[in-house]
């Protein structure tokens, strides 16, 4: 062997075991007692993960004038230091591009500068006949197998219920995944004008003007569409209760609806937007923070199995010099929050320590499922031979206080600033290479590698 | 390593990948490829699961004076001929008896005789203040962390909704977990009389005399007794579709409610009770099967998660000698059927040869999840290192009818004497030994260990 | 005409309008403009409602070695005195009683004493074949077409879902309605010796010891078993907002499943348990009130329809000498509590004046609809040609404190004392006759008239 | 009195007795026994019904080239013969045209020729600021006190969510009333062109063109935005149980949804679109019949409350020269049917006659709820004092074969040929005129007269 990490207690989705793992060309080769190798990495003590994988960030994101704080090589970086060894980004069709464009804009991006593996969706802006008839299977083919559509942002990213509608057919036939941003575009644009025109600019407006309904009715529509077109669905950020219970209406019956949550939604509330200073505008986000209690019936999701996939949408901007560029309307606030690099941390912390599930189900949630419904397994997602060695050693028992101070991104603040969690990686591998030890990025920028992804099979 | 399994497809609940399988005193040792080994068995072509396990049968039960077909000796060496390496039969508690009295009579009966490993539920038919403030405390310690309770059989094991509250109770407080036979006996004594007295007796009066809704009312009424007891629960041979209703309901809440179902529901229906020539004999259980299109929602129930196992209530009687005892009067018609040999290959056949769901699902619901809820992970359920060596090599391509003919229960009839299963295990393993080879039993009878089970922790 | 009502605004169930009511012999014999009659009543500015008519009383009820404070005298005279001129109680089967004896000894205590319009519901409590062969169809024939169940009680009046099932079973035979108390005994049977022996003795205890799961449990088991029966089923006193949504599921899917709230779950909640000195005993009451937020929901079920009647429950205890009982131990305080003069202001004021819903709808809870699902319509219940002439004048400005000192219970506390409503019965008739003027009963005790009560068509 | 109606059994929503009714100046003027009057009508053996009201008719209606057969007089004619006194029918506003011109059109096609008293509801074809700030509120002054829109027809009415929503808080604000046409546009949109593109033309794909799903996306979205916007809402047609469910979900919650079906969707299935000879034309309506089973789910909704009106959608095309336009395209096919005439007698015969609810929930359905929804109550929709004189006399013994040779409707075709229903009106009253006499219309065309209705109080 080339490598073995010994005497770590093993995690995958269904297992925990005492096992050395046996690396060979960066593939995990052997799983026994006494494995020898060149290399030997203590885990004495400590848990071994499968790397995680983060399948919602928007790194160097233009929006609203300005662009995301992280890039490409700082965004991967911080994944990296958080337990995260693969994401999945997106590329946006722009009105009059094509998407094979969009995506070339996104990798050239990315080159050189990407420091574990990645991946994109492709957001559909602009449904030509050429992107329904052509591009999407050539896309499919090159590796991309999930399409992303906006039922929000009416004016510019919106599509209506026909193009989503013919997306979810053509998605099926191509064994591809279609993502929806799910709310109801109409309703946001009326209400963001009315609050605006009637003074109402306050960060709390921003929630008050994405209603849970707006995101509710949006879900259980798309849950239909998807229905008839007998395709399956994917929802991206689940924050509202009352979206969740579209998406278990639908399992209940056996229809193959998918949804993730991020942590943010799990652990904070709009009263986080009545903040003094306008430190609300830090968790302007959409859809938004919903009310207290919410986050609880999201954490019974994760337990229930109704939701499979935690993500980020990791999308920092500084406070100062960004965030601030609404401080007199909450409209002109840059949506988005870190969140790449402190999400292994924080599922481990409120959801393993604090007995909400058990410690595979956090492995499923963070790694594996992510692997399986995005077309990466069994290549990544699980520590079993023949998958890549994307291992993360993981200390029970350190504390670390998820502060500016300590964490990696881009950005000039922590929405966890005062949270300190006990458990966090002390050491992640990537293929093979370790890239992250003591806290520290020890690997080589621009070695991730460009993920082609398989086609779904849900 | 004593023995290696070589160039098997390893599957497990999650995973499915090449590899050969290490083999030492019994445990898996090693996972990797190129292993060598004293002894090498060749699963080139087929698929290496662990061995199934079997929560839910009745060997040489005794029932309405006769007694079940299969002893511990024919059943557990029929149940190895179809994959099944583990299971947990029931001791019966009589009034006046003690619990520990019940588990000793069964423990002496399969004492040498018992080809497999097997543990015992242990069902509370007296309970009183000895059963539950000292028995079952120590029964758990004894390994055995189950309870059954009947909500049906009026005047003989019914018990009251106090009872079983007080179980729950008492079950939580150790770690136990209460298995239920959901009907209400009351409805059932009540159409069973009127039915034998208005002279309607043949077998369809059996379906007619256990509705669903007897069934989806006990488990409604159980479910919210769990709930209030804060205590899991795990409902027995789910047959109704509405009762499966009330099991979806309670976990979308996130109660941890917990159900099998038998492959006789998921495949026949009550036509089957109007067969001529009292052929529907063969197929009166309880509960009973249900009309025509319930078995597909049971399916989607396996899907969607909300089914976790699949077991067979395995109690088989002759239809020449037994059976016909009910003849002119359902009611004397002895209640079983078999199955421990033939629920993997028609699980596997119906369920992942048809496209229903996963091979990894399939590992899960006759193996992983039995292993789990009922206290035996990781020893059993899985294929990793430290867990027993209990494996079965299947190949996918053998064909085998399911004829009395051709399976080794004892009993002179197959209910699904006309199916041809695509998909059969070639050899089984138990902690490393041979027990079947080529369909045929080759392993020691008697060798089969009482498992200790844990407390159970969901 | 030998009375006419002039200038009053009719309200019944679905209309309002003004009109003269010109009454002959105790019938509404016209309704028009500008009636002629011998005697004139005016009801400028005043609403005419039906008399309201309460189909759940208990006077002089024995109960724990008491009696209830009203007698058939004062109860009646406070109900006509709060606007009802009809009133439905109970006769208690005791063990090796018939249901004719039951009856009996009611009728005699009445005898002479009711001020008021009556009726009986016989509770069966030894449910023998007499009872089920020959006892209930003689006593529809004589009017008796409601029978009660307790589902609570164990070991005095609860019966089994067999005895429930027969009951309905024979009770659409015989068109008669089955009304239940929806408790599970056996839950509440445990938790109150639990807590007693564990020394939770205070009032708050009594609530703890019924949890809103026992009464939704019930009140779906026995829905599921008049829909086996194809009964219709009448739910009494429905107090958690979970046996409504019982209720509301069942009638969703088109099962006729009738149910009743009372005011005191409309208004209170369980912090009224936790008063000083020992007030929250009085509202002891069984099923006990609910949690904040519970009440609201039961307005909406009377909102939407799926509460069809407001009744009482009118079971008065003296805070002195009866409540304080049981000081010691919540067990031993009388379950029971005022209400049947102050039903009707409350439900107007809470109801229409709060503008949860129509004056129309406020006369169909309290009047049309006991009527017409008692089978005391067109008789009772409206106003219309041929009906009798029960009317109340209805002040809808006047104001009155529901204070002891100005109700007529005989009772020493009011439940609504620090409560003034603004609208209230200045003048009620009953068959054409005064019975009650400016707040004084001005009737005559004993011209009350058992009434014979049609079977049910629902 | 001018007229008096003898010895007839007065049926309202919720009375059934025997009463005469006198009339003066139009106006019921008393209820009584031995009434006397200038004129009398004998109704001896009759049931009283108050006039009719169909809120759903589309005379003259310019659709796909050509115009419903239907004008004012012969519809009119055609409902009044068939016990329906009064009709709303619709003003579509076309694009650039305003909603006073809308109206205008349609009164001034109507003026003269009306027999039945009438009202108009407005379709919102085009939201401008003035329509919005302006015209809505004037409307409601002059009586039109609901407006239309249509979530259907993509290119032409098909209005955005944003449109929706601003319409419902408007009519919020002026106590209107929104009526949707639940269809998904765009969805429908979509596969009418798919399925005309690859030659499926039959009639049997204008079914498969608009799914259930279609309508029940777009029910329960309309009913979303009228929760947000806290505003009542009313669903025309609803033809699938898949919406009903949707509005059954938000009663239950005690939201103010309100609905209709018509008999067309209660009593045929999509099996009439497969009729030989291009007869399946006949029943192309929008939205669709739908499949086998769904019809008693509609009756359900009737029976439960959740349906609170039966209209007819009336909008008849010949089959000759008209429907067989679409004979080689179901696109081409206008979409209606005829209704007017046969909606009382139809509702009566499977309603009442053949068990499904009381005689006062008929009139409820057909003439109290209209009334009341729309503005018309006390003056129509019932039998009580001060109310005009709208009286159906319904013979309940009277048979009719609903051909088109006995019907009044100007159409070359009845859908219910084949049926002979028992009951009809055999006279019927507009304001004390007698306008119907065995089955002729003895009416003054042109005496109907528009009704300015209130606004709405729900």
């Amino acid at each position: 062997m080339d490598i073995v990490v010994t005497n770590g207690t093993v995690v995958t989705a269904t297992e925990t075991y005492e096992a050395d793992i046996g690396i060979e060309k960066g593939k995990i080769a052997a799983l026994g007692r006494g494995l020898g190798g060149v290399e030997t990495i203590d885990a004495q003590g400590n848990y071994v993960f499968p790397g995680a994988i983060d399948v919602h960030t928007h790194f160097e994101l233009p929006s609203m004038g300005t662009i995301s704080a992280d890039d490409f090589q700082t965004g991967s970086i911080a994944a990296a230091c958080g337990g995260t060894t693969t994401f999945i980004d997106f590329a946006d069709q722009g009105k009059g591009e094509s998407l094979h464009r969009a995506l070339e804009i996104r990798l050239e991006r990315a080159e050189g500068k990407v420091a574990i593996d990645y991946g994109f969706h492709v957001a559909i802006g602009d449904m030509t006949d050429e992107v329904m008839n052509v591009e999407m299977a050539e896309l499919v083919e090159q590796g991309v197998a999930s399409f992303k559509l906006y039922m929000a942002y009416k004016g510019t990213y919106m599509v209506d219920d026909e193009t989503l509608f013919k997306s979810l057919l053509k998605a099926k036939e191509l064994g591809a995944l279609i993502i929806v941003h799910a709310e109801n575009g109409d309703l946001l644009h009326y209400l963001i004008n009315k609050h605006v025109a009637e003074g109402k600019k306050e960060p709390i407006w921003h929630a008050r003007s994405h209603p849970p309904e707006a995101e509710a009715e949006a879900a259980g529509r798309a849950i239909i569409l998807a229905a008839l077109a007998e395709a399956p669905i994917y929802i991206a950020h689940v924050s509202a209760a009352q979206a969740l219970e579209k998406v278990k209406g639908a399992r209940d019956k056996g229809q193959p609806v998918l949804a993730e949550t991020c942590p943010q939604y799990l652990l904070f509330n709009t009263e986080h937007y009545k903040l003094p200073n306008f430190e609300g505008a830090k968790y302007v986000i959409s859809p938004p923070l919903r009310e207290k209690g919410n986050g609880e019936l999201l954490w019974q999701g994760l337990i229930s199995g109704d939701l499979q996939v935690v993500s980020t949408d990791h999308c920092p901007f500084n406070f100062v010099g960004q965030k601030d560029r609404g401080r007199d309307d909450f409209s002109k606030i840059p949506s988005g929050m870190p969140g790449v690099e402190t999400r292994v941390p924080l599922l481990y912390h409120f959801g393993v320590n604090e007995g909400r599930f058990s410690i595979n189900r956090f492995v499923e949630l963070v790694s594996t499922n992510p692997a399986r419904l995005f077309g990466l397994a069994p290549q990544k997602g699980t520590i079993s031979i023949g998958s890549d060695a994307d291992l993360v050693i993981f200390d029970p028992r350190k504390e670390v206080r998820l502060s500016v101070e300590n964490l990696h991104m881009n950005v000039d603040y922590s929405p966890y600033e005062h949270i300190t969690v006990r458990g966090y990686p002390v050491l992640v591998m990537q293929r093979g290479r370790v890239i992250v030890k003591d806290g520290q990025f020890v690997g080589e920028v621009g070695a991730g590698q460009f993920l082609k992804r398989r086609r779904i099979a849900i």
